[in-house]
């Protein structure tokens, strides 16, 4: 990235699932507690975990992007597929139960470096969330971990969800900012692909233990991004935070 | 208030100008710096701090909720009333001066106990703005003086400025709660009225310095609200935070 680019970015933009929070170790081991531990059930609760993610969340916005279904929240998704999950399980868990567990995204762990990374970013730059996840979970996230961020940016505000362009442009207009002042964080390069096809500025994180095992994730650094980093703190060491 | 009311109530959301910053004294000293100052003019800057607000913002957004003019932001409010008045003053400013001035919107100084106060109350409750102005702007006065908000929630994000309905009822859904699971807090009572015909729980909190000198303000407690404290210290106090 050309210095004279960075002296006009204001604000980072961050994706959360996956890039700030670690999902798997947090649903998996709620999801143990819950019905193994609570219930005496038997499952692969990484499998679950990421069927939970991947066919609830990813798929139902999927299907929202492509006009298949209307427009409704992270919460809402995951409750659907929640459901789903528990009635192959023989409905174990009451209704306060379940609405519990499906809080879990709301609690996610994040990773070791993301508070105190953050911390620094914010320092220099308006740290806010760009992020498909709903407002309320975004807030309850960072209440219950202490992510220090500046502002949320999400999907039931914005709305539209990542990747439409609309997204970030409606991003950057409510940050009263150019698209060139802005710069994505995520560690997904489909999200900073989309964000630099509106004029954002993108910070690759790779989050080597993010996904479960046997599905391929992709954490090769790349010249096409601004930034290249192994974490928070390194990216803010790069930025001169 | 009913304790069996109150113990549903889960988010806090505020009123900024006036409840929570003391737009008066911060932008009357502004403009005194800038225009006195600055360029030796001379002129009422409390008359201008206060026309500045009342025809340019509150003026523009009772035209856009009449649907005389399209939706826009606070920033574009301000700063098309600000150059009303600086073409009156012969244009002193040049671009980049007048863009500064108009951001003084964004760094108002909060009133004595509005930091503390909110730190109190952010341990047993979600605070949030709710407010007119725009995200970028309540986001860098957060910043500015260190208002511990747990979220923003404004009128360019929830697509309507208050007193509409739809503005408490958004700010809700968005905080996934019920209306009765939410407490407006504000030194005005349209505020608060409208927000209880939403179904919200209601705080009064008069600012008897916020208007200038000759314009009449209504400070008196009043039984239809849940609670009437006398600053955010008390109202922490008798929510036993």
């Amino acid at each position: 990235m050309t210095h004279v680019a960075l002296s006009h970015v204001r604000a980072l933009t961050f994706d959360v699932f996956g890039t700030v929070v670690d999902w798997r170790t947090t649903v998996t081991r709620e999801l143990a507690a819950t019905l193994g531990e609570g219930k005496g059930l038997e499952a692969d609760w990484e499998a679950l975990a990421a069927r939970w993610r991947f066919e609830g969340y990813v798929g139902g916005i999927g299907a929202i992007r492509g006009g298949e279904r209307p427009f409704t929240t992270a919460d809402a998704l995951h409750r659907e597929k929640l459901d789903e999950i528990l009635a192959e399980l023989g409905n174990p868990l009451d209704e306060a139960e379940a609405a519990e567990l499906n809080r879990v995204w709301h609690r996610l762990d994040p990773w070791p470096d993301s508070v105190g990374g953050l911390g620094r970013l914010r320092k220099r730059f308006v740290v806010s969330t760009l992020s498909n996840g709903n407002f309320a979970l975004l807030v309850n996230m960072a209440k219950h971990s202490g992510l220090p961020w500046d502002g949320f940016l999400s999907a039931d505000l914005l709305g539209h969800f990542k990747s439409d362009p609309e997204t970030y442009l409606s991003a950057a207009r409510a940050l009263s900012l150019e698209p060139e002042q802005v710069m994505m964080v995520a560690a997904h390069k489909a999200d900073l692909d989309a964000a630099a096809g509106c004029g954002l500025h993108t910070a690759f994180v790779p989050r080597p233990n993010e996904m479960p095992a046997g599905r391929p994730t992709d954490l090769e650094f790349e010249d096409r991004f601004d930034f290249n980093a192994t974490d928070f703190h390194d990216l803010a060491t790069q930025l001169g935070c």
